[in-house]
């Protein structure tokens, strides 16, 4: 089987080395020549353009793309429509918003060109040895693709989630989740650390990996952190966020879910970007106003 | 080796089955001897009383509890105060409050009586085939013990944690993780369960457990109940809370460390538990005083 992939940063990379290891002619462009780094070496085929890319595969295309999401996404998907032929295939495994992608397939529809968004999870190691996918659009083209979900995807690690835009909503309920299960755990270990006793944070994260109830991945790239770096004394607690958490938050919003765990994580994500608030210079003001008690003075 | 196990209730049951699979000598005893079961079959012994299971154990005693926190456990331990001999061993593997586990280490310390605070996770399924235990207490004691620990734990499956009560400590701050946890793994099944699309929740518990960045022990657990019951239409939607949750947030109050999500897990299960709220009642009337916005009566 052959397949083009558009976008080769750290996921793209691996991914590509991926499919290079199953056997696949992989036909790569990065907008950034540097990125291709040494993927030749490894079987890829390089490909100068869009354009390019489009004449060094064979029809039924297959392109999937790891690009940044938003404007970028959308530049070169629409540099491909010049390219592509009727059916080809154009598959988005970057971190889309749903709405977006359900805008995408209806768009190509109409240009009768095939569009699947691919939630993808695993995070750079998963690209390389196996992520888990979630894939929505037409069926017949996810089944179309199967094989290639199949290869890049741990056993069982590949689920064709329904319509368009299923795919990528479920990766991004994913994420958030994923916030709000980092946010309890970096609160428990905040108490474990600001506690009496004298817990050593990696045992307690190695133990916990093995045979308790919260036993999981994250818990365990946790461990790899601590034993690298005891207290994280090294590392700043800045918690950026790419989108997913927000966009799930307004899914609830829309939908009048209650997911008070799920936003107060986004919330503190926030709260960790700023070294001082406004919010905290009001509750001080108006204590001051009503009881008198001191303000510390910028 | 030998041991007493007093509590054989789900997980002394399977405790002691454990136990008894490793060629311990295990008396055991419990207030309803019905619990007892088969026991003898598998080899226990049984004791018709604290002070019978003193007898038929040989010094130094090692005698793990596996009772209802609070007063029981008090019960208990008062009770074996009477029977046992310098040195001898109680091993609280309940979920004791960790500050009554330090006050009932005080306590034994004046009568010569050692004590251990066990933390222990991993279900009824994990006492029979290994559990994660956290220890707490003098470390002598520990490693007069800690075969004992190795023996009825998974693989790396147990922790000395420091001096009494951190066991108990570690053991809320897990489960004060896991309420937060269950929380956000729920929000995000919620959202997924009230989209326009048709995910299969199953199916989606399912992929994410292989290779995605949340799989878990408790999505595999869940997977487990969404196969047997599609959208979870046989169960109400009653969180009990057993104390941990609750401890987690008194100690962070205490130490002064801000865990809004896994303060809000618990708040939630305590909203789960009433189907009207007098807060509602507050908001409701408040909207219809200022705005005249309809209410609905009673």
């Amino acid at each position: 089987m052959e397949i083009g992939v558009i976008g080769i940063g750290k996921m793209g990379y691996n991914l590509a080395l991926n499919l290079l290891s199953k056997e696949y002619r992989t036909v790569v462009y990065d907008i950034n020549r540097d990125n291709l780094k040494d993927l030749d070496k490894n079987g890829a085929i390089f490909a100068d353009s869009i354009q390019d890319m489009a004449k060094k595969l064979n029809r039924r295309r297959i392109i999937f793309l790891l690009v940044p999401v938003g404007r970028p996404t959308d530049e070169v998907i629409e540099e491909l429509t010049k390219y592509l032929d009727k059916n080809d295939i154009i598959i988005d495994g970057g971190n889309s918003n749903y709405k977006d992608s359900i805008a995408r397939y209806e768009m190509l529809k109409k240009l009768d060109i095939d569009f699947l968004d691919c939630g993808t999870s695993g995070g750079v190691s998963g690209a390389l040895n196996g992520i888990c996918s979630m894939i929505g659009g037409d069926k017949e083209v996810f089944e179309y693709c199967e094989k290639i979900f199949e290869d890049i995807s741990v056993e069982n690690g590949y689920l064709y989630t329904g319509k368009a835009g299923s795919g990528h909503f479920c990766k991004m309920i994913h994420n958030g989740i994923e916030y709000g299960m980092m946010q309890s755990i970096a609160e428990g270990f905040e108490l474990l650390y600001k506690s009496d006793f004298n817990f050593e944070l990696d045992k307690v994260a190695k133990v916990w990996n093995h045979g308790s109830v919260i036993r999981s991945w994250l818990i365990e790239l946790l461990y790899n952190a601590l034993s690298e770096d005891k207290n994280l004394s090294g590392i700043k607690g800045i918690m950026n966020s790419t989108g997913e958490g927000k966009w799930t938050i307004e899914v609830a919003l829309e939908n009048k879910v209650p997911v008070p765990v799920i936003a107060l994580s986004q919330f503190m994500r926030y709260r960790s970007l700023e070294s001082d608030t406004f919010s905290g210079k009001i509750v001080a003001a108006l204590r001051n106003q009503f009881g008198g008690h001191k303000i510390e003075k910028q």
